[in-house]
């Protein structure tokens, strides 16, 4: 296959992936990468193309683009369908790719926790197609509202509900928000405003828990500045797509439902027959390879590696970055015959956006709130977005949007007649 | 319904419906404009978006963003499914809407002139789901040419077969010329690009018919340049998605079809009851109403109205434009009791684009061509157009593919996993 000493397959072009993919550049390793997309996909921004606010191509950018200055690296469009450890084979829908060494960074999946019927109604938002799916529902509900003769179906379809207090929600809720109310307000003005409602469900009695209480309470009180209902303490328990039921046997009537309570290790992983957390995660050595597998390193929201503190690690790009950096150098060091070496997170901070002028930061110790900490967040998020390109587009739709509280992207799409 | 004396209702949101409710923005009338996408499509660019210069969201724009300013106009996402003429009801997949007036603007379809296994296997390229699935395939070509081990299925995965010489076929071809020999070559660097053919195939003795023998001349001769081999005189019979069939009993392999060859009147027209021409078009007076209907106008792609010379106009942007216009005037006249005016086109000249730096342009008896009248099509594009936005994100997507030889869409989406 190669004049290289070492064959290295790397499954996934998420954070993790390509951060091994790239950090090797220089080894004297020949390099697969292999993802069912033939795109890297900026997942943090991923709920502004849900909520009309950036087009699914300005977060996305072709994998061949990225690493096409890369001499030692091939790029295979194939998905994983299982791997023949004995033999050293991964085995995808294109065929069988042999390897010397194997990283596994196939990343999450929406976690429903075994509910099918929300699997069914409600939206996860994970990928660009759910992403797209959310502008299309949500656009399409007022398109309904509008001209829905029954008041009380009418406030069913402008009901908006997300589950889950995390960064997702959090965002998700804000940009609904603000879409709704600065943007279609205008677009629709026979729309009672009155009549829309977003709530937000959260399970326990906190949002947003990886930052401090300050800031946390900061978070609530401007999702309520922005007419966000936040709950605690509620637990969804069903929905059919026209009413939630809560384990308290409250029940409200809304026809969407964004589902950001959970994720789990993508459920392909489930097949390799190595033992798993709850969350599907691999359970991997320090070092983050496979016990009894040193040449199979697992990285980012599959793997769970054993730690010091027994903590779990948080299911976030910069774990994965951060490991794939860790085994890239493993993979090196193995080559020159050191041990590899242990992995331990080296936490940058949190950010989290609730919409203009509003976020809330934290860096170490130190805790920032509203329109400065806002810009950190534009800034972090501008600066590792990948390709100059598509910075320069998502930079200007921003812009777009400030200025002239205009979503340009308000297209039903994907078969995107009236259902 | 509303105050006004008249309400107008409008179906279809593209160059001509859009163009008879701008015009009517300051009659006393109530417009219904009703689509069953919520955006307006400039449908001169789509093949661009076939091959990843531009993102569907460029060509596209919320028909609720378009016309925001004007109070007299309803929009309705609602599929049109019969009209009661002597009811004056608009039947449509969320309930009727009385009318009357009624104007039909709802565009062309792809025509396979009734050859079935042409509809399941080649690309038309009339909408935007069109286009992506063609950037979609072509991408997935070159995926699987680079890993296929049989030389024959190599090339004939590498085989892009387009159909008809009129403006899209011919624009479409020079585009995917230079996606593949100026942007993919650089993607996949194992690739032999001598096993790429792109292949025009004109049943006629000549391409872009309504130009100038000249220029045609001169469009033939860029086309070869860019290595699209130009075939006139070659009908296509068939198409099983690996292998075509010429009617001179000829086959090439391959397994990319783009059918520019025939457009036709949306089927939705033929429930209506009315006399048709061969391309499926209502026959309509000279004053684009319905006979015996004078209160049903009907423009764009679904009107043949009787012309004094007897000549059928072109399915394009212009005439529906102009017919729109004139519509909106002939309501306006009809409500002061005046008598409707005759629809008479005149012809503002033709554009179409080869490639970079290559055009051929007609206006009036002046005839253009090369870098002159490439820029005069970037000018008319970006000015015609709708949405500053928009023209911004064109114009700097065209930059960037113009300077760095880079198109930056050339994602694999809508469920964008390998099949």
């Amino acid at each position: 296959m190669s004049g290289y000493p070492s064959n290295v397959v790397v499954v996934g072009a998420g954070f993790g992936g390509l951060r091994v993919a790239s950090s090797l550049r220089k080894a004297a390793v020949h390099i697969t990468l292999v993802d069912r997309r033939n795109y890297h996909l900026f997942q943090p921004l991923l709920y502004q193309v849900a909520t009309a606010g950036l087009g699914p191509t300005d977060i996305a950018q072709p994998v061949r683009a990225i690493l096409r200055e890369q001499r030692n690296l091939d790029f295979r469009l194939a998905e994983m369908t299982g791997v023949d450890f004995a033999a050293k084979m991964l085995k995808t829908s294109t065929g069988n790719i042999p390897y010397d060494v194997l990283v596994l960074a196939v990343g999450g999946e929406t976690n429903y926790f075994g509910m099918t019927t929300l699997g069914e109604h409600a939206f996860g938002l994970k990928d660009l197609d759910d992403a797209v799916r959310i502008r299309n529902h949500l656009l399409y509900m007022f398109e309904r509202a509008v001209h829905e003769p029954d008041a009380e179906i009418g406030k069913a379809l402008l009901t908006f509900i997300v589950v889950g207090g995390g960064p997702t929600g959090v965002e998700c809720a804000g940009a609904f928000s603000e879409l709704i109310r600065l943007v279609l307000v205008k677009d629709y003005l026979g729309l009672n405003i009155k009549d829309v409602r977003i709530i937000l469900l959260e399970a326990t009695d906190k949002v947003l828990p990886m930052f401090p209480e300050k800031l946390r309470d900061v978070a609530v009180k401007t999702l309520w500045q922005k007419f966000v209902e936040v709950r605690f303490g509620a637990s969804v328990s069903g929905f059919d797509g026209k009413v939630v039921t809560l384990n308290n046997g409250e029940t409200i009537a809304a026809h969407t439902m964004v589902w950001a309570a959970g994720v789990r290790a993508k459920s392909c992983v489930d097949q390799l027959g190595q033992p798993q957390d709850r969350l599907g995660r691999i359970k991997v050595l320090p070092t983050l390879q496979v016990p009894n597998h040193p040449e199979v390193y697992v990285i980012g929201d599959i793997a769970c590696p054993e730690t010091g503190d027994g903590m779990p690690l948080p299911m976030v790009a910069q774990v994965a970055i951060q490991q794939g950096a860790l085994t890239a150098a493993n993979i090196v060091r193995t080559l020159k015959g050191e041990s590899p070496k242990e992995f331990s997170y080296k936490d940058p901070g949190s950010l989290a956006t609730i919409g203009r002028n509003a976020a809330v930061a934290r860096i170490g110790r130190l805790q920032f709130r509203g329109f400065f900490a806002w810009l950190m967040w534009l800034a972090v998020h501008i600066v590792f977005l990948i390709g100059f390109r598509n910075r320069l587009f998502v930079l200007i739709n921003w812009a777009w949007d400030y200025f002239f509280y205009d979503r340009p992207i308000r297209l039903i799409m994907h078969d995107g007649n009236c259902p």
